[in-house]
């Protein structure tokens, strides 16, 4: 008969499900608050970090990824696609998962989905990013896209830095109908919005999240008046850029991993040393943020692995104590670890 | 209420205990011969797939590596550790899992154990490469560290090219007597020796098989005749290695993909221009395997991700029409795939 897996053979496993019923029980906003800061504190320790640009397999339809880092401790790694047709046919255009592992030994210690964890943390991130470079009277913001992240975005900056009204707008209105729908009975004012430029008249935040694979120019430079914070996060792979290159240029531009952003955000529309922040040095006090009330600042985020790893940790400990995940036999585990065969022999029934 | 996942967002998970059940249904040794062949044919159309070498994380400890590969149809990878101490702590050496995904939408297809599978896999090569370059009428193999390995190693080479005797040997008795009871019955003659020397008296091929991470010579230059075959695993890392250089220098280097045995293989020894033949050119036919009788050939096998997305179709392809896999539910999958948020909102209890 086969004995059941030993206690090391198995990892808990999040599945989606599992990851909406964690949702609901630690609330989403204080969710958002929490994964925020716990990247502050990770992005508080940037250099312990092992960092590797993201190993991408492009392709004619999309991407797939695979984001790789390590604290020295644990190890984890995020497996992300993005697929802007998948859209069309019903799919979601990124899905993701993720894994932890010890360092010590290579066990794996988590696995989790991470489609609803990227969209929480990519949102937390930009919240985090807010918190050190907005003005301090931004209470109202711009949401230029309405797709999947719309919400979560909304939520995060209302949750972190007190955001009170978002103002919606997409070229497919049933988007921004969906979005103003979901955040009803939030606490957040909600206008959606005909255009990107009113949805942009008196906001000091302008979140930009299209999903077009292609050089798109959702904002123009005339759009974007003085004193306000652009958190561009559409802009996120080889060829997809969502702003006019004047705007960067009026622009300081903070970024989370300089090399990883070059290729693939915003400012692959400049030169290869054209003057960027990374986020952690601000956070840090080691380089400045905003500086006065005039000033453009331009979050060109990305999404980088140790945010990732910041999400994996974060849900680790929030598991504690909780039944919100099942445990899966995915690791071999012989009695005598050189016994793998024999293992497999006693197997049969 | 929470609605039960859609189809879309299920895929199938093959536990360790699962991948036992599908070894015992298709029979070890044709599982070894259906994967020999499942690699070879993947070989003969190398030039198909997207070749990157491992994106290794190190530690002191050990190493945790991603090997991702593609044929535009498909993308694998492979989550593998390697800690030479796991042993002494009651872990395994090595434990790996994988997963499959359609290029086409980014969207995962299978996820397995890899532990047992990679055992199959690396056995299943070592036999490929023995079909082409070890003399014909090899039918003993000294088999040098008998480890988690041996057994596989061993039956491949029963399955694959009628290998009649193995002789062993591992500096722990205790792993010897181990190996020799697991073959029993299997109906190879074993052999159990008390010095590597002894073990490959009369052998025309020889498996070395340990797993110190350190330079270690298992073989040195007057043990090796002329007219063997020799398939070297244990040497996979950078800084492990099995072979004096001197056997090297006597012998024609067959690899799997140069630019990464360069860095992980027994050519670690030489220069960066030693010559070597990689294996997939000698099975097209476009590069001479064994030439003669007193050719010494070396398989300087360090395990490369084509061999993993071998072993993953072949055993989602098997996996059909059987129940030897359960559903998980790792993709967040909203009607409306704009709407992720509202897939999370409604499964609120």
């Amino acid at each position: 008969m086969p004995q059941a897996p030993s206690e090391k053979a198995l990892i808990p496993f999040v599945s989606v499900e599992n990851m909406m019923r964690l949702i609901h029980h630690v609330g989403i906003e204080r969710m958002l608050v929490e994964l925020t800061d716990a990247i502050e504190a990770d992005f508080k320790r940037w250099e312990t970090f092992d960092k590797t640009p993201r190993v991408a397999s492009h392709s004619r339809e999309g991407v797939i990824e695979l984001m790789p880092t390590s604290d020295g401790e644990m190890y984890g790694f995020k497996y992300v696609n993005g697929h802007p047709k998948n859209m069309a046919k019903g799919l979601q255009t990124v899905t993701a998962f993720g894994l932890l592992a010890q360092v010590s030994n290579g066990y794996p210690v988590l696995l989790t989905e991470m489609t609803l964890l990227t969209a929480l943390r990519t949102a937390a991130t930009s919240a985090m990013a807010a918190r050190h470079l907005a003005p301090n009277s931004a209470k109202v913001m711009a949401m230029i896209g309405n797709g999947a992240q719309a919400e979560f975005q909304a939520l995060a900056m209302k949750a972190v830095i007190g955001l009170e009204e978002v103002r919606l707008y997409d070229i497919d209105p049933r988007a921004t109908a969906k979005t103003a729908n979901n955040l009803t009975g939030t606490g957040l004012k909600v206008t959606p919005c005909t255009s990107a430029q009113q949805a942009m008249e008196g906001t000091r935040i302008i979140t930009t999240c299209t999903a077009d694979k292609q050089f798109a120019t959702i904002l123009t430079d005339n759009m974007v008046g003085t004193g306000v914070h652009i958190n561009a996060i559409g802009g996120d792979c080889p060829g997809k850029t969502e702003l006019a290159r004047e705007i960067l240029l009026r622009a300081d531009t903070f970024v989370e991993y300089t090399p990883q952003t070059r290729i693939e955000g915003e400012i692959q529309q400049m030169a290869a040393d054209y003057p960027v922040t990374e986020l952690w040095r601000v956070i840090l006090g080691q380089a400045a943020g905003r500086r006065n009330d005039r000033q453009i600042t331009l979050f060109d985020s990305v999404g980088f692995a140790i945010e990732d790893f910041s999400a994996l940790r974060y849900v680790r400990e929030r598991l504690a104590g909780t039944n919100f995940y099942q445990d899966i036999d995915i690791l071999a585990d012989p009695d005598d670890p050189r016994d793998l065969f024999g293992m497999l022999q006693r197997s049969k029934t």
